[in-house]
């Protein structure tokens, strides 16, 4: 029954078949997305990338063709020779491109056959995300999906046009390289030449971008893959793609301008949005204000701190966080004081997640407060606390007090929650900020050690760099975010290019000088022959598609992605492998199934 | 002594500054390339990526700027504030783009100092490639290394502006998958969180890029890395680019097409080199012709077939050989009479690294033939002989007698030793050819299987689809290679995209339906459900970039690359890592010296 492809030469896509080719005769080739049978004549929708054509098999071409029309079933693969008519009056169809002709087939051949579908190709399938990813070919044929894909590619285009009108140039950078744990976990790659020696996928093209800088090529980009061996909370992907690149002889504004400029083109060309001012704020006022350093500042309902009042006031649940050193934040859900008592007791069960302890609350009623809390405060306090959240009647404020991180957490989450629920969330705004001056380190109570909040190549405030080993703590990075509606999409620094600089960070967090060098001694050793000043940036690939798309997960703009346990559903990855090949790499499994 | 960057802006890159800019106040930034002290005023010609431009630093500016100068060193960082002047006339440089003027600092900031280098920063470094791969950032800034990797930059573009202009979409495919041993050795990456269970580094996007045809992307591309465990002989690396795509409703020649395009103008861009019409010759005749599949048709000493001849000969060696089912082949190295005994020797010396037991020659001299066998012919079949090798006075004809494989090995490398020894090849031609009609499989002599000469989706001819099962060795495969100058830079197939003939073509190289399902279950699932006729091709971008910057070695045109030991010399992967990882992916090392 099936037939080869032969000598067919498609003249047209499906969807271009349209009014200006009436008369003529074209070759179309695609997937049967439905058959009609209508009094002996046979109907297909034929669809390929571009859209859909119908294709008329009637009796007045040939019976034989209607018949073998008629064995034709859905997904069938078919390649079509006939003559394109308008259709008749009144059976246009106004919604397609190709909705006013018709292919009036002379030639049908069947080049491949197809199982009934576990699913529709339809935007809105009904199937778990499960079944879509081990049927990816077929999930990849829905337009929603396909169009996703082409979307990415275009903006690969797009990104790879401005950086190379930039003057920047593509290098490619090994993706077998060496294990240097700091941040995420390598995934390693046994050494079949080296017994007992492992490469490491890169986390990020961090440390080669940096080499390319001191190799002289000035400015440097790629779309790099990266790897990391996170446990996939969220929406993560073990492995992922970055926009990444790197200049030489600048500073923050240099590299943020290239950045800004790369994301207005790719808004304005594939959105048609065009991005106004792109407001720069510091890391303090984003916590102070929003509790995080990615705030989504399309909606008010910012933080106040109010530990000031807490101090003085009896209520002793503040009073004793104030006096610890922890803080007092509050929020004014505007018009919230309609919500019921079980709300609220689903709101402090929220804000429990991100370990805050309570969440006291006061409701403004034209009667007056209602509140649990409010008998603790003197009239006094209580004015100077409405009075610091603008409260209104209708209004109901919400209390965390704790340590300061549990706070911002809580309440930029509580926050976030509150904007969705009451839909203060304009879902077509776009909203771009720059988070800068970020702290340098931050102490890791596990290890009882500073870490970097970025990563350790990132270069100091030149006014701090005196005070490195003394008082890290006040040590501003040169670092800036860039953060989409409340998701950070991109984030750089100028980093160190001086070896003596490099050193003491390293030695704040911990490194010995050997530890330094065994990991990062390429690095050190680069930055003795003249390293020029440089820094840079990488915007995540996955995210920001996935945000420009409208997309909730990330898994919706990959092509083949892995769930949140890092499996692939279409191939079987990870899968057992041959004891041969891990006789091989000299490597053996470890685990008890296997101590028998 | 170092300063910072501070508000530094450069006006110009160091190549860019010329008589257009004489009066004008420029700020310029980059390495020392050499100093000189002329009399009290210290002379620095200033690098970056685009060139050098000379920079005076004269009393006449200042004493203290002269001093500060002084002190630069090769290599050193620096940026430089001055006015652009014209040279002073006689002491213009007509050499550099920049040598008509030079820049009188009034400014300078020494942003980082450099030791000593292990090599200067020249084109002709004498040191060893060991010494280069590890200071890579160093031997990166070779005016000629930089340039191979801004030329691969320009090749990166020119490639994707084709495949856009063609329609095709660039998906990213993934790169922790599954492990399908079948060709080379796979990498394998550990799973944290399948313990026992392994992804593997894909060693192509093959079975991606024909599920994306399934998926009716219709047209795909991907500048991708691939993953090779190979014994990394000649000059190969562990992980290499190729340009990848793939195409659906076509035949060869369509594919073909494309790819002879994208050939054409990459050389015309980036060399200046228009290629003509590209020839097409089957397997059969490049064998028969030039031993091998990739013949270099820049120079002929072709081989010519004597077997017949052979047969019937008293010369037992040829004889036996002919009898058995070997072959006997000869060269005529024209005007080689003049070799010596002793470079005859090396010669056969030479065609023994091949398997070659021997190799009969005989010298046409005025005063007759001179040769150890001649005596064994009779002068009708020495006359055959030499009618059909064209012998003229001055040539010495080669004879290799063996199996096919060896007689053809042997005489294609001793016809390119011949063509470089006479200097036959001319490096400035580009001579592109298609070869085609190669054998769908090939015997594995070790395994005593049929394996698939490409690789095992490649589609038999549509009339020997017939004969797979019964007779293997008769089936040709619709595959084709590019050969650029005797080196395979390309090549590809139409796949098979129905399920039964894919199902018969595991048969015929041993795999079980099990296996076939374990290890290709999901290309096999994919073309159950409409997988359109497709075929595309993959070009190797290192070493077509090397033969286009006439490089030796692909180490010369990738960044970061491995020695042919797999070590990156610069971060020094592969390493051993620390034992907590290990236990994180369930594995211990197996190897003698762990067991003590």
């Amino acid at each position: 029954m099936l037939e080869h492809l032969g000598e067919f030469k498609r003249t047209h896509y499906c969807g271009d078949v349209t009014g200006k080719d009436v008369g003529d005769r074209v070759r179309v080739a695609g997937w049967v997305d439905s058959t009609r049978d209508h009094g002996g004549v046979v109907f297909v929708d034929l669809r390929d990338r571009t859209g859909k054509v119908q294709v008329v098999f009637s009796p007045e071409i040939s019976e034989e063709i209607v018949e073998r029309a008629k064995k034709l079933r859905d997904e069938f693969v078919i390649a079509v020779e006939g003559e394109v008519r308008r259709r008749p009056p009144g059976t246009e169809n106004p919604k397609l491109k190709t909705g006013q002709v018709e292919i009036y087939a002379e030639k049908l051949q069947i080049l491949n056959k197809s199982l009934p579908l576990p699913f529709p190709i339809e935007d809105d399938v009904k199937v778990g995300e499960e079944t879509r990813l081990k049927y990816r070919f077929l999930d990849l044929r829905r337009k929603k999906m396909a169009e996703n894909i082409i979307f990415r590619h275009r903006l690969y285009q797009i990104t790879r046009r401005v950086f190379n009108e930039e003057g920047f140039v593509e290098i490619e950078t090994p993706y077998l390289t060496k294990s240097t744990p700091e941040g995420a976990r390598d995934f390693l790659v046994p050494s079949r030449i080296y017994p007992g020696k492992f490469y490491a996928l890169p986390q990020s093209p961090q440390l080669f971008k940096q080499i390319l800088m001191v190799s002289g090529f000035d400015r440097y980009y790629q779309i790099a893959r990266c790897f990391r061996d996170e446990d996939l909370r969220a929406d993560r992907q073990p492995e992922f793609t970055q926009i990444d690149f790197e200049m030489s002889f600048v500073t923050e504004r240099d590299v943020m301008d290239v950045a800004e400029r790369l994301l207005r083109e790719l808004y304005s060309e594939l959105l048609g949005v065009e991005i106004g001012e792109i407001p720069v704020m510091t890391y303090d006022e984003a916590m102070d204000r929003f509790g995080t350093d990615r705030p989504d500042t399309r909606f008010g309902l910012e933080l106040k701190e109010i530990t000031d009042i807490a101090k003085e006031c009896q209520f002793k649940v503040f009073r004793t966080v104030a006096e610890k050193g922890g803080i007092v934040k509050a929020i004014n859900f505007k018009g919230g004081a309609k919500l019921s008592r079980k709300e609220i007791d689903e709101l402090t069960k929220f804000v429990g997640i991100y370990g805050a302890k309570g969440l006291a609350w006061i409701k403004v009623l034209s009667e007056g407060l209602q509140s649990p809390i409010v008998k603790f405060f003197s009239e006094g306090e209580m004015n100077r606390i409405l009075e610091r959240l603008e409260a209104e009647v209708g209004d109901i404020l919400f209390f965390v007090a704790d340590k300061k991180d549990v706070v911002n957490q809580a309440l930029a989450n509580l926050r976030l929650k509150l904007g969705k629920m009451a839909g203060l969330i304009d879902e077509d705004k776009v909203n771009v900020l720059w988070v800068v001056d970020f702290p340098m380190f931050e102490w890791n109570e596990d290890e009882n050690r500073w870490e970097a909040l970025h990563h350790p190549f990132t270069s100091p405030k030149e006014e701090d760099v005196e005070i490195l080993l003394e008082s890290p703590e006040k040590v501003r990075a040169r670092a800036y975010d860039m953060v989409l509606n409340g998701v950070e999409i991109g984030g750089g620094s100028i980093r160190i290019h001086r070896e003596d600089i490099q050193e003491k960070v390293f030695k704040v967090i911990g490194l010995s000088d050997e530890e330094a060098k065994e990991r990062f001694g390429f690095l050190l050793e680069a930055l003795k022959y003249g390293a020029p000043p440089h820094g840079g940036m990488a915007f995540g690939l996955d995210r920001l598609c996935a945000i420009m798309r409208k997309e909730e997960s990330i898994r919706d703009v990959i092509a083949f992605p892995k769930t949140q346990r890092g499996q692939c559903l279409l191939t079987g990855a990870p899968d057992t492998v041959r004891e041969e090949q891990l006789e091989e790499l000299h490597i053996k499994i470890e685990s008890e199934e296997n101590e028998e």
